[in-house]
């Protein structure tokens, strides 16, 4: 069923009063398309259509819900009614909804746990955001090395409806610590009375809770692993990060970087959701620090009025020069950010890069007096045209060794190269511009 | 073993001559990381390197190599030797280096082949690039639905060895069409009895051969798919697509929005491996362009000559106003071209954004203009700092409302959003800014 079609049926469903009788009917509609199309409700509601579902499927409903969702039903609805729900939903989740709710919110919920769930739950939310512990879930399937592929099977059957997968499970020894990985697919493949110790793949990859997010994703995406075992500083097994999650990680990262290269700052919601004061918090920053970096180029401006005066026609091409200087950094700059951030270049890679650019820009600096040196000659003759090519030609490889150099900069002072970078770049590769231009002009005309 | 150790130790065994010896402790590597020690070594050594493992090992091995080497292998290993490695690559992989040959190449390697992999191979090979067809594999688990879960489990542990996952089988009737989807999960659970058509999911989800690559990964990470299938025109199953190439299309999107918005042309390889010209080539055209962009602002200023004559402290404020006009123009203008790549926002949603963001705008540009005020009256008295705070907050307006728009209007004309939008929505706030600041100068000074 298409999206606005279910909205209009759970509609009618509702004025109705007939929800109950399209139980089976809604079973079978997929649990991120039932919580897309439900939050077009208001939250009472959207509950109605929520409760009358089996619980399991509520619990999948409720964790595709967006999160403000999820904290406003944690809220509103009665802890007998919602304990249910948050007892089914994986750990992940639940720590994830967890970590959103007030002080006295969580105490609320808390009780509403059973004891394992609810040190489980305290666990998963004391690590730090943007790490593996932030992410992974402790609903992963253990194995002992002893046992046969027979005996593992049937551990399976047993935990599969708890776990979030069962197509990895993880061999422990007594004190936890990993020792080996084992697929279903390996499993159903061998003869059943193996032993896992003989199965197993005995060197897994794996990871630390505070390995960084994006660390964990690209791993799982250079493994094409099904989920990454998390160990702790004992080296402890103590949960999984699952594609999935490593997936939506890679989509934020990029969405995280992209902003930041325009500073601005993070922003967890959807532009579509977030209010007026928290874009202006997220902008204003930024915004008033690079005020001040533009005044070097009034200033460079202004100590080069006396050559302006005299020559006014130059004033025409600074916009063009600048411009373009500053677009030259914004390239170089963009393909540094980006490699940088998907590890495809590293700090010492700088030298390397330097040189292929001042190449590069050479040649882009060249054709790009070439295309404005008839212009010149056009506004202001014969001189204007060789300081307007040939500053053309310095801006081009000036901007675009700023563009190179600035996010290896912010890398090696542990900022992240994304930050702020096309506006820095663009107000750096102006000063150099004005600087350049005005300096050239006052030595070739004779000023 | 750490990579540099990895490397350390191959070229050890390659100067003894002893590669042979290893083979054992070789085998334990995960294809991904000898992939990236073996890729260190000129191509013979490489070959050295790969033929010493086990067919299969070199099959997994040879997928991970990255695209130009294995071109370079292909081309210069015999094949009678690359033959029985190409035969037990995955088809997505295979179709992937078929498309990278010459016609020449093609030629060769194709009667290496059975009648059914060729066929296979012409056929996944001959779908659009960017499309679902061009990632799709065509080693899937079909099932019927008339047979049991025994029954199918036989199905899948015979086929397992040569599929991408058995994880997901998917229900097929006599003409392939798709009629359920069933999880290996659900399989172990269900009872050895059941019939499939009572335990499958009746309503899979799936995609068409057409489908752009972009929406094939966000269904697979809004339903937390395994695998996506595939549906040709006559809706007959022809492939599926796994997480893990997904995973890999989200990145790669997001690094060509990332080089679009900075007016960088598509760049298939990373940018420490691309040449001096190739990266010319990608970014001439825009910088070229823009030029002309610049123009304008040029003409404007060339416009008000007189009335910057006069007051030649005007030129001061010059870079802040239309710097400060680009800026808040790039963050408005990438906040939209992140949601419309996400889907987080719709054309139609244009008309909601804009009101927010004058709003927005306007908070931001009060901001602006009190930040500047006191730099107006100390450089250039009352009059001015009247005209640069009036300029700035107008400014900051409107450059907000060119960057909200212009992706808008992008994406209308069927264009990316990402498209040149960064320096192009500069070049125009500049433009503005120019505009706007003169008239506002001349208006009020009296000029």
């Amino acid at each position: 069923m298409e999206l606005p079609v279910l909205i209009e049926t759970l509609r009618a469903a509702l004025e109705t009063d007939t929800v109950h009788l399209m139980r089976e009917q809604l079973e079978d509609i997929h649990p991120a398309d039932y919580a897309s199309a439900i939050i077009e409700f208001p939250i009472n509601d959207l509950w109605t259509l929520l409760s009358v579902l089996p619980r399991a499927d509520q619990a999948k409903i409720f964790g595709y819900l967006p999160a403000e969702v999820q904290v406003e039903l944690s809220i509103r609805i009665s802890r007998r009614r919602l304990s249910p729900i948050i007892r089914q939903m994986s750990s992940d989740e639940r720590a994830d909804l967890f970590n959103r709710l007030s002080d006295e919110q969580r105490e609320t919920l808390l009780p509403a746990l059973a004891l394992a769930e609810r040190e489980d739950l305290l666990h998963l939310s004391s690590h730090e955001e943007g790490t593996a512990g932030a992410i992974m879930t402790s609903d992963y399937a253990m194995l002992a090395a002893e046992i046969t592929v027979a005996q593992a099977m049937d551990v399976l059957r047993r935990e599969a409806p708890d776990k979030e997968t069962i197509y990895s499970a993880y061999v422990v020894d007594h004190d936890r610590h990993l020792i080996g990985v084992v697929s279903l697919r390996d499993l159903i493949l061998a003869p059943v009375t193996m032993r896992i110790d003989e199965l197993m793949n005995h060197v897994p990859i794996f990871a630390s809770v505070d390995t960084p997010q994006e660390e964990i994703a690209s791993l799982i995406s250079k493994y094409d692993l099904l989920a990454l075992p998390i160990l702790n500083k004992n080296n402890q097994m103590v949960g999984i990060v699952t594609y999935d999650d490593a997936m939506d990680v890679v989509a934020e990262e990029a969405t995280e970087d992209f902003h930041k290269t325009s500073t601005i700052g993070k922003l967890e919601i959807s532009v579509k959701d977030a209010g007026i004061l928290l874009l202006y918090r997220k902008r204003v920053f930024w915004l008033v620090i690079l005020v001040f970096g533009n005044i070097f180029s009034g200033a460079g401006i202004a100590y080069y009025e006396s050559t302006i005066s005299e020559h006014i026609a130059l004033l025409f091409f600074l916009p063009l020069l600048i411009g373009s200087s500053g677009n030259a950094g914004a390239q170089s700059g963009t393909l540094m950010v980006r490699a940088l951030a998907t590890g495809e270049i590293k700090l010492r890679d700088w030298g390397a890069l330097l040189g292929k650019e001042c190449l590069v820009a050479g040649l882009l600096g060249f054709t790009m007096a070439a295309a404005v040196v008839g212009l010149g000659w056009w506004r202001g003759g014969y001189d204007i045209a060789v300081v307007v090519a040939l500053t053309m030609m310095l801006v081009v490889i000036a901007g675009s060794l700023i563009g190179l150099s600035l996010p290896f900069l912010l890398s090696k002072f542990k900022l992240d190269p994304a930050t702020a970078s096309g506006p820095l770049i663009t107000s750096i590769a102006d000063v150099a511009g004005v600087v350049l231009y005005f300096s050239i002009a006052t030595w070739y005309l004779g000023l």
